[in-house]
């Protein structure tokens, strides 16, 4: 397979260049996968803005991209699972299989992961084609468009959101930051029977779109105080779960007085700082849990079953799609205008 | 207080006769309840046309009734959250609150609880009033009825089954026998984002009722096999969640074989004989989990909440409702015809 | 029974008095006890002291003391599993019973709890006598003594700590702060097979005693880095739980650093203003749980257990015991000398 | 490394012969161990008794033994946490890491495990050498020998079995059979904190082994009703935890009884049938759970940090220890001496 396929890679950081680089190579238990869809994360964004993520610099050629969706091209020998013209998403992350947390099932966690366009990795998925395990490659159903398989990475990432807080039918829930990462959490939460959902952000932009995607409520917090509303919508009780998804020290600090007592907090953001306060002798005094996420585990064929059952409008989420040919102006066009983009996906052919 | 109310008492085993009862005092942590809607429970069926239960035999003049919705009338002085004119579902097991059980949130376990019309419990609740712990009255929001107040009873029955399973969003589910708490644990498994889920019974009518409120698959026994039905289904894997809802030695057998490896069983119905076989090497080396349900706790406020949020269509399980003065004939249509009676209530006034 | 009784009264902020009080009345579903051993803690101390806690202020005369052991005295008309003669411990909060906390087990975060000694609170057990709920006295096997019973209610703490961590057999823990929490942490959880323990303190009598009483390693904090110690003694990985009983920003700023990936952080300690800085990033990017513990729920049988079978040396705990009539010198003692004083007793008789 | 090793192979049910086999090859993942003990489990009991487990028929020659321990001799490739002079435990069972129950954690349910001398697996560990994950192999503390190395395969089962339990500190168990696996699910609880034991087998010689061990009564079923003895013990309440593992319909029948309300069955053993009755009424009734055991999963770690924290006494398990030259015998003694034997291994060199 000496063929070249196209690659956008970023040589100068907030410029994206076009190379021909090699198809890759397939291994025993890997699949090759002509890619369809990209989405842009907002991982990509600050790596293609700053050229560093928290202590992370980009001194190499870097190809962004982990959303991707495609269709089988090739199959390795080992593999029985998947065939050419198979449709899948594909889990970005491949895990080292064997340390502890590989075995005790919290691969996300595996200290060896090998996960596309997060340093020092240095290979993405703003390309032709990738190969990857099988195993980590699921395929989709008929109802299901591989530009969906590409927004499964983002999805997962609410789920698990969602699960981490130990979601139960009936309960309610605030969700900080009304961005992707928000609106998928409300999404999923809304999947696992979880309807009285109150979204808090800046930009009435976003939470029109909040609104629009089933939301109960909306606290414009540049209008109006998020503790005060909160409390007058919940009875003066807070939310069963708070999720931190804004990434700023104003909102960890927020969470405490949100939550219910003997309710969760689930941190997915972080701070430029590194640090927050809390308040700390609040969260005590309710007995309070905070849980956090890391990308997620063991969520692609949940994800994919509910979205296949109509469950979670998936699509809804894709605000702007950019051919591959114009991805420089697909990322630019997602930084610049964070308050309309809610995800902006890059269609690769 | 020294008014009297009209009650349907069962003086003989499968008579019901209406007397003259004196309205119930009201005790300090005590509502007053004028009843609208009460359900008819298999268990009251059962001590209607048996006059026992299990070991227990009726031997005096009993009540019947324990599914109950109606509106509050008067208020002990200690109640707070509840007051005349509030529209309520009524928790019908009065626990001691303060035994192991209670105090470590099993209250539905509490040795010493007190449930209408559950021997030795004589009193229930068809009648025009109840009163009744304020702490066990839930109030209802604007959009759901006193009809399906009532309804919250069985339908805590159907989610308790679902909590107990583990539910997860996107797992699959078998359920055996689609009477009420068959079809209510298939409501409550959609709610929290269950949706593959494969009914079975031998009522075709059961059946068609099941397809009615959104199942997957449903499954006739009396044509097909329903191990064979089901792996044919799920790959050869068997289902994550299979739940005994049928009550017979045969469907009790034939869990094991219908659950996915590591997957869970689900025991809500009983059998005649008090016992069962099952296939212990094939659970073992499956590591299958063998979960039970004993009526529920504190699932009232999440039901409602679904219910009102418009999740779980509660009100299409109802297939027949009588007036009260036709009790007796309710009563002898739901025995009579279980195949066309999903569930039968009886409309107090 | 008219009688009356001798109680410690804070009239004045640091200042106890000897008053006489009648002997509390004994409700239908309470016992009356005469105290044996009434434990001080630190709440006490702080209230002693300075008057306040957080934001509530002494303006009323207190009694102080919430860990209380005796012997019933007398037993209320619906009292069943106690008698005249039994020697109890006492839960010292008793809640509503009917709350949604309470009901579903958490019992501990009623917000309508009656705790001794916690304001606006003003009874407590310096005094010769309380009356209880029979359900939250807890009978004292014969080889436990009352003294041991007033330790079960700091005993709870500890165990309430270790059972939020999710404590499991085999895995690693930090303890930052040697005091009579930190320690009796440290025992519950080598009551449930968490044996490689690190006890960290700035006191080193402390660390002699957390030594003394089993722990694998200690650290003075004031000779040596806590966060590289503890790396140095995981493999560079951190402790699978970390409890925070030391109540300072800095330790809660430590925290982070000290959980392996995966890990959980709880969280026992409160700090003067209220917050505390984390390492937020840090703990989102390894997935980090934080735990916290406000008393404790349903521990209290577990504990007595526990102590009965000689698991927990729960006696090595107190190492001060004073006469009720010296209780003025027992309360300055614990104050002025918390690096010798690991927990003090008042014998009331 | 073309050198043999000498392997006790089973060329005819009942009989072991010595024959000279290749050395395996070390593969990059794997290490060589040179092995020194490896236990008899009643599993190579059952095969060289009747040729058969199950459904599943020795058709082939088959080396037994898969409860080894040894010396690192070799180290592939890509190993690096082991090196040649290691003493290991060596988890016996290799999955296949990649399907979704390897990724979820539950490897022991791994549809494609390779675990030794398990039909169709024909190799095993009666052998001078073997070759296996180095994932799998895990270092043992100075003070732990490779005989416990052996032991560990066993006592993670015990270990699972306790901790399906949910075992929590200061809870009540009942062990149905004292074999090596309820004795070893006994140590296991009791290193959780669960001390109020009690043990009922047939044979006195066995009890008396528990009763060594630690446990807190002993029930000869052959003298005394378990169900009646085990009611007295427990103020007529029943044992929180029930475990299983006798392995007859008999005691399979018995556990729902032996079970507190609300408490949990473990079922270990296998009917001879594939099939028991149970009493499912009074399961259901009770809300009693059942969980059940295959194998183990992520317990090496825990089970040797136990044992070398001294908290596990695993050598007193063993019973009799042949040199390999007399494993005829050695399995000859196990397999007629049941009631003698708790343990016997098998002196590699």
């Amino acid at each position: 397979m000496g063929k070249t396929m196209k690659v956008a890679i970023m040589n100068t950081v907030g410029k994206l260049d076009f190379e021909q680089k090699p198809i890759p190579q397939v291994k025993d238990d890997d699949v090759l996968i002509r890619l369809d869809y990209v989405g842009i994360c907002g991982s990509d964004m600050h790596l293609f803005e700053n050229g560093f993520i928290g202590e992370k610099h980009v001194t190499d050629p870097i190809v962004l991209g982990h959303e991707p969706g495609g269709i089988v091209e090739a199959i390795g020998k080992n593999v029985t699972g998947l065939k050419p013209g198979d449709r899948v998403a594909v889990e970005p992350g491949i895990p080292c299989y064997r340390c502890d947390y590989c075995k005790s099932g919290k691969y996300n966690l595996c200290p060896k992961v090998y996960f596309y366009a997060s340093l020092p990795v240095l290979e993405g998925c703003f390309a032709e084609y990738i190969a990857h395990p099988a195993d980590l490659c699921f395929k989709l159903p008929d109802n299901v468009s591989t530009m969906e398989g590409a927004m499964m990475e983002p999805l997962a990432v609410g789920m698990h959101a969602a699960l981490q807080s130990g979601a139960q039918v009936g309960a309610s829930a605030v969700i900080l930051g009304a961005g992707a990462i928000g609106l998928l959490t409300m999404l999923s939460l809304k999947s696992m029977g979880v309807h009285d959902i109150t979204v808090v952000d800046l930009v009435q932009n976003r939470l029109d779109k909040a609104k629009e995607l089933g939301c109960a409520h909306t606290v414009n917090a540049s209008e109006a105080d998020a503790i005060d509303t909160v409390m007058a919508l919940t009875n003066n009780e807070g939310a069963d779960y708070v999720f931190e998804t804004a990434g700023s020290e104003a909102t960890i600090l927020q969470t405490a007085k949100l939550t219910k007592r003997g309710g969760t907090i689930v941190l997915v953001g972080y701070t430029s700082s590194g640090k927050a306060q809390m308040q700390v002798n609040h969260i005590v005094d309710n007995e309070i849990t905070i849980k956090t996420v890391f990308r997620y585990r063991n969520i692609y064929p949940k994800a994919i079953e509910a979205v296949s059952k109509g469950i979670i409008p998936l699509k809804a989420i894709v605000s702007d799609i950019f051919e591959f040919e114009r991805i420089q102006e697909g990322m630019e066009r997602a930084i610049q205008h964070k308050d309309k983009v809610t995800k902006c996906v890059i269609r690769i052919r």
